[in-house]
């Protein structure tokens, strides 16, 4: 056993929704660089000062509370999406402090402590650990703009008078990041603990049928060119051709549609639409974009349509360092015997980025109902418990 | 032979095109109306006038000429899209005028001209000869409201100032509208003329697919409930269960889509779609409906989605008087023999109304390309002064 206290850290949680509640549920909107975000990093850097850490915020407003000596950083993000919940990144910060906080009442001091900034992407993608981590450069994220016109240079000119130097990555010989699930795997299937295996990759691009807009009355069938018919025959194609492709964990969507001139009357002559797809393997990402490609380029020949494509967007999988996802197992054992997995991350996180500089492990705990970005995020208090308690365990278990 | 002069009526129709030209070839923006639809009128009515017709504007707006004694009323509308063709409408009601000149010239005095108003649906569906063909009551229709929110009753006031009685139906013996096809038929086949067998009939319902939005990389594929998946499976299964129940002639559309929250890494959780069909045959018409509500029923069971449904919309198809067909038929093979052919309007028109109190018939041209509703609108002179002509011989064989 540990002494890290959930009493403690649920009070802490529980504190820190404070800063933006939304007033639906415990929902929070915080979003980065917002007058709440920035209050709770300021109420983060005194509680990390209370037990002795160094406090440092980087120009980017990544807040830092380090240990005393190279070891460890923990943590995850304080930032949340305009209609947020309440755990999200914000748990893993807490239960990072209450185990930190516990340890140094132990004796052991070389543990730190992280809350990244922007990670829920108001500017760009986990834009605080990317710049940290040198995935991005400073100035070409200072010209990142916010749906509302905000540039990322003038809200990091907001905490201007927090900033200090960057945290030099030497500091730390390792990264753990607990999160909640965001997904129903844990929730549906009765588990306490994800382990993750690895933060699976993403491929994102935007294709364009373009066919011929006509009457919907007097355009014949066989004469039409229909931008929709082909999109409708692209996703069936594709559900189809992927069958024999890929794992129970692949997943792919499309999620953005967009015809013209979209009129019931009017046979849709352009159809704009999102094809995004994940899988823990770079081959089979790119398997995968082969099958779009071909999938594409038959419709609009069996369409009668043109193609245009976008760039490919894309992040590589990243697997979690084994030794430290060992820590998580034997911990996880540990605590709740039986009752946890090894899993995959569908979504992105600060572990991503900051795999670049150190090994990085995540443990995930449930999401009722498989909800997050949403005022209606939640877990269960003893879920919460058994996630800060297998961190601990497992942190326990590594020496510096 | 006529006496109808094609340079008369080619001018009168270029000069027609003056109001509201687009500036974009021989486009126009002409809604019904508006300022140039209104001067647009008041021309055409001075030019009834010059030849001695009785000019009435009626409490909706439409414009009629009337002869002397009753016989057959020929027009069609002058309104326009809001990116409109020359033609269109315009070409009836000046094909009418010069048809109706010629008569009075050679001593014929009992034929009327009509222009209606809103037949392009600034406020409804063919909205003024539907209130003066009795398929909808003005009250009812002056609470029907525009795009920007105007009313139908604010705009109808803006020409309170030539409104007369309502014209009685009795002083017409039947209708003639001459129209271009707005299809690829004529112009693709060669055909100089069209005589339209009948207006096909329309169904015209709103449907939504509620799955559950979700996180696109998080969510498992086996657990997802995409309404954007639901569509495009309803979208295959209806090209494959009508295949056996259509005719050349039906079309089906889907023209508007709306996904929610339609954004690129979000699973989509509910989509909003229209469906439309066109069949000349009612119970056709019937059998489609019910292969749509099965198709949308099992689709939804099968993709674990909730179905809602709008209201029903549609008009019912009318066929036209067999006296008035045959009588364009003649003239057609007068004129063009061989390079006629008989056909269905895809379309709805004036006729559709007017043919709730008398016998209706119409004729079609050629649009180059197919193309209508549009700027680049367009027929070959030849081809409109072969209209002309057919019209008017098919007047000159019918008697009151």
């Amino acid at each position: 056993m540990t002494n890290a206290n959930p009493q403690r850290f649920l009070a802490d949680l529980h504190a820190l929704r404070g800063f933006g509640a939304a007033g639906v549920g415990k929902g929070v909107s915080r979003p980065a660089y917002s007058d709440p975000d920035i209050a709770a990093r300021r109420w983060l850097a005194g509680r990390m000062a209370e037990i002795g850490l160094d406090v440092r915020f980087d120009p980017m407003g990544n807040l830092f509370g380090l240990g005393d000596a190279p070891g460890l950083l923990l943590g995850s993000h304080s930032d949340s999406q305009p209609e947020g919940g309440w755990l999200d990144g914000a748990l893993g910060v807490v239960a990072a402090l209450e185990v930190v906080r516990a340890a140094r009442e132990a004796g052991r001091t070389d543990l730190s402590v992280v809350a990244f900034q922007d990670e829920e992407g108001r500017f760009g993608v986990t834009t605080g650990s990317s710049v940290w981590s040198g995935n991005q450069r400073l100035a070409e994220a200072d010209a990142l703009t916010a749906p509302d016109g905000t540039t990322l240079a003038a809200s990091r000119a907001r905490m201007a008078d927090l900033a200090d130097d960057w945290v030099p990555h030497d500091r730390f010989t390792g990264y753990i990041e607990m999160h909640i699930e965001q997904g129903p795997v844990l929730d549906s299937g009765g588990g306490k603990i994800g382990v993750v295996s690895h933060i699976v990759g993403i491929r994102d691009m935007r294709a364009t049928f373009t066919g011929q807009q006509n009457h919907a009355g007097t355009t014949p069938m066989h004469l039409r060119r229909d931008a929709f018919r082909g999109l409708a025959a692209l996703t069936e194609r594709l559900a189809e051709r992927f069958a024999g492709l890929v794992t129970p964990d692949t997943v792919w969507t499309i999620g953005q549609v967009d015809l013209h001139p979209n009129a019931a009357s009017i046979v849709p002559g352009r159809a704009t639409f999102s094809l995004q797809w994940r899988d823990a393997d770079v081959g089979r990402l790119d398997e995968m974009e082969r099958t779009v490609r071909a999938a594409l380029a038959e419709t609009a020949e069996s369409h009668g349509l043109t193609l245009e494509t976008g760039p490919m967007l894309g992040l590589d999988p990243v697997a979690m360092d084994p030794g430290l996802r060992a820590a998580l197992e034997t911990a996880a054992e540990a605590s709740v015997p039986g009752q946890w997995r090894t899993m995959p991350s569908g979504a992105l996180h600060d572990a991503t980025n900051v795999a670049e500089k150190m090994p990085v492990a995540m443990l995930f705990v449930p999401s009722i109902g498989g909800i997050s970005h949403d005022f209606a995020e939640d877990t269960a208090e003893a879920d919460l418990a058994t996630g800060l308690e297998v961190m601990a365990r497992a942190v326990a278990g590594l020496n510096r």
